[in-house]
């Protein structure tokens, strides 16, 4: 950016913080809103009139996910609790506003108002950015849990899209032996060019019983019952898909397979990587709309 | 395949000659014709009576492209000369025939005679198969035109397409320093996940005096003279851009740049190779649509 | 090993019970000593009678470290203690015993009492197979406690030994950019070689501002307070050398670097490919002397 | 080097008329002798008196190998014929004189005669930049041969020294599927750390049949009549060892079995790159001894 902008953000987790202090170090004036738990530096000022706050702000940044329960805002560095609809009563006409896995009633009510509001999660470049942080906390999470080093392992990765293929990438880099698993022919190409092993999702029984660990990415019930069963003991699954997942947890733990849930890794793991995220997406999404030039 | 099918392989370059080896190793009926000069093993029979062949084949393979000029076969290893209209006259209704870079027109004939036509172009693991052998094609070029070793080298990849992604990706592999460039801001995240240097393709002016070598894979007039004038002495430049290609070759002539224009390098490279993604990309066609099942 | 033997494994971490539960998987008797709070599977038997279990074995394995004070048996899984040299003395003529980190002195012993003693340590194989954990160990460490991806990380690894050598490779394989230092010409050629940056361990002096996190392998005094000084703010120091350490700890302390000194890491991050490293090179070391044959 | 000094490049091929320039590059005076076929930029001045030009000379270089025949200069860009006893007649006493494969008895009339004489292949430095050209060069030559991408290629490489441990590097990097063979149990344990398939160079017998190229770099007799045949049809040979080469070439003929026998690949693939490792060698070696300084 080259010129120098009046943020405002508000509520969110560590990576809002981090995107505060970020934003404050490029010179930007910035203001936090619902985040009082945060212990800022002092190029980064708490607001605590939000009306006031709207006054004199050219860009609101709302949290990822900008809600936790339906119309609160997601806020768990504040004290208190917000209303996401009360917060969109303050904006002005024109306002630019960015936010995170909003839902198509919002985006109504802003084209509606004229509203200029964006989702991070629209964006591409921050898919990938937060895919990378989210491939590099499941390794993690393995490292943690495997009384075995990745070198060697052999891994399941199931579904080849963006952490698939990030995930992917890294296990190879670390010296496991990686299978990764597509439906389409394309894909299956696209893993065979890059080296791995190819398996079909939908074929994966009578092979499962080889991985020490197995990571799922795909949103859908993919780990039925009839294949935990064939899991080896001592298999780790790490289920990285957003809700409902693609893990029977119920058959797992009747099972006795180890499954981790992880969500939301990258604000976990890597809290600064995926603050710097945001705002790179946040400078792509004003130098394409015009702002701050 | 399960099933053992009468294939009739028709003109086409080595990679035809190959696939036509490849689809008989696997138990296949082959009949060879157009491809006279090539010397087959026993398991491919030479065929001369197109009209013939036609009464007793299953699929009929074309070649990529299908066409050297208009109407006229793509046929280096024939002894004669071919029209592809001619040959569409004999196809009989419901005829499978798989060809590559097949033009509207064709499509459009196929269309009305209940001929049921695809191209391998259209195909996304044929395009990453293909994309595969034109990368390692393209290394080996650097490899013999160059007085350095790529280890070390700057490189630049123009262009995150297929082909981009794959070339970055094997010239990391052999430890050249690599800086790829794309226009979207999603690319640009995807170069920085795989650790190489972005750029962007619309400024790269001022940057292009650091490279020993650049590869072009997009398919309009990115290096003209005014950026050609900033090569360095001695850097190679390899296009890989069908036409009308990226570079402009007068001014690269003028200004004593060494640019190859590097076409069809699977067929040249890895005639083996290329023959199996043919191959493998008719199965899974055939697979699609039942036939051979 | 083709014929089944009888090892007594005596003493140890979780190492030595993982690698008592290969043996037995591999079809030996299996004797462990000095690991009674270890729960076994049923392949294993606890022995309790050192003497009597020294009559009918072909192999005593002991902990690595053998003793973790002197004439103290490392043995954090038994409610005992044990003495190295009373255990010594029960070792008959000819018995095979293989330890780790021998002193000199039990080494003379064994010479005068005519019992072949080994040491993993002196087994390059082994060597490496813990310098794959051990690395693997370091990068877990510093995923934990940096709030960033290792993914474009500035990393210095200070020293390119065996550890050195494999962590610079599974950090360039996450993505994260590596310097690595060494002091001879012939190091520095192999880390250009390998694609890192390389720096010289005698003059890292106004380099070190540029890193998130450097790792030392060095086990001597690299990173004097006159270096810590230079270390950026949040910057991770993560030692793996052993005893004396590579850092001035107390000057770290006063200047607020935050530094791990991280010893033992196979046993601790990988206790069962720690085991499998054990595991095989007993075999070697049995297979080059005759025994089992 | 700080200071300029005053070389004389005698002889040699590519590589030294490369190196001529590259010291010129830095500022160094220098003068070409026996290499008048080469057309050096204005910077490197011929001299074609012997004797004059060693009356004020720093250091001297010689040719890698110093000798094509007994007693005669390897001097391929020369249209002369000189002898390097005569060479060696002329230098004075305490002469700095760098050459390359020098055997010893000019090793002890340098001593004799109070010459400081240096050879390249003594340098660790230089071995490995010298081997980084060689293992790309017979990647290039295998591209060249093979009909097939050397992705996914199952590529067997014989030996775990300097070339071959950079070998199978690249090798991996283009994504082949490389199996390396050693002798020893700590190579091997190198080789598995990096992720290959390990193999005994003593028990090749039975598995030779799977491989789509065999790189040899062992400098004995490894693939014998015997082994050669297990080989599969169209399995290409590359030896890399120096004589007597590690192939019986005779057998390799008789059962059709393509071998090629790639020498001084360096200066042959990467005259440049071999260049600049020679000069990075000299400046080391002048650094350690003080000249220049």
């Amino acid at each position: 950016m080259e010129q120098q902008l009046k943020f405002a953000v508000v509520g969110g987790d560590m990576r809002s913080a981090n995107l505060a202090g970020l934003l404050a170090s490029d010179g930007h004036s910035v203001r936090a809103y619902a985040l009082e738990k945060y212990n800022f530096a002092e190029n980064v000022t708490k607001a605590f009139d939000f009306a006031e706050l709207m006054k004199r702000v050219d860009c609101v940044i709302l949290p990822l996910p900008i809600q936790s329960d339906p119309d609160v805002l997601n806020a768990p560095l504040s004290l208190n609790s917000y209303s996401v609809n009360e917060i969109f009563n303050l904006f002005h006409i024109g306002q630019t506003v960015i936010a995170g896995k909003v839902g198509n009633s919002l985006f109504e009510r802003a084209g509606h108002n004229g509203i200029l509001l964006f989702d991070y999660l629209e964006r591409e470049e921050f898919t990938v950015a937060n895919s990378v942080a989210c491939a590099e906390g499941a390794i993690q999470l393995a490292m943690e849990e495997l009384p075995i080093t990745l070198h060697n392992a052999n891994c399941l990765v199931i579904g080849f899209g963006h952490i698939g293929k990030l995930l992917s990438h890294y296990l190879a880099g670390l010296g496991a032996n990686v299978t990764a698993s597509a439906r389409k022919y394309g894909d299956l190409a696209w893993i065979r060019a890059y080296g791995y092993n190819p398996a079909n999702t939908g074929s994966l029984s009578g092979m499962l019983g080889s991985f020490d660990v197995i990571f799922n990415t795909v949103p859908s019930r993919i780990l039925t019952a009839e294949l935990l069963e064939e899991v080896r003991e001592n298999c780790l699954v790490i289920d990285l898909a957003s809700k409902p997942g693609g893990i029977d947890f119920n058959a797992a733990k009747r099972l006795g397979v180890k499954v981790i849930w992880a969500l939301s890794l990258p604000g976990k793991v890597a809290p600064v990587t995926a603050g710097i995220a945001m705002r790179d997406t946040i400078y792509n999404i004003l130098s394409e709309w015009g702002v701050g030039k």
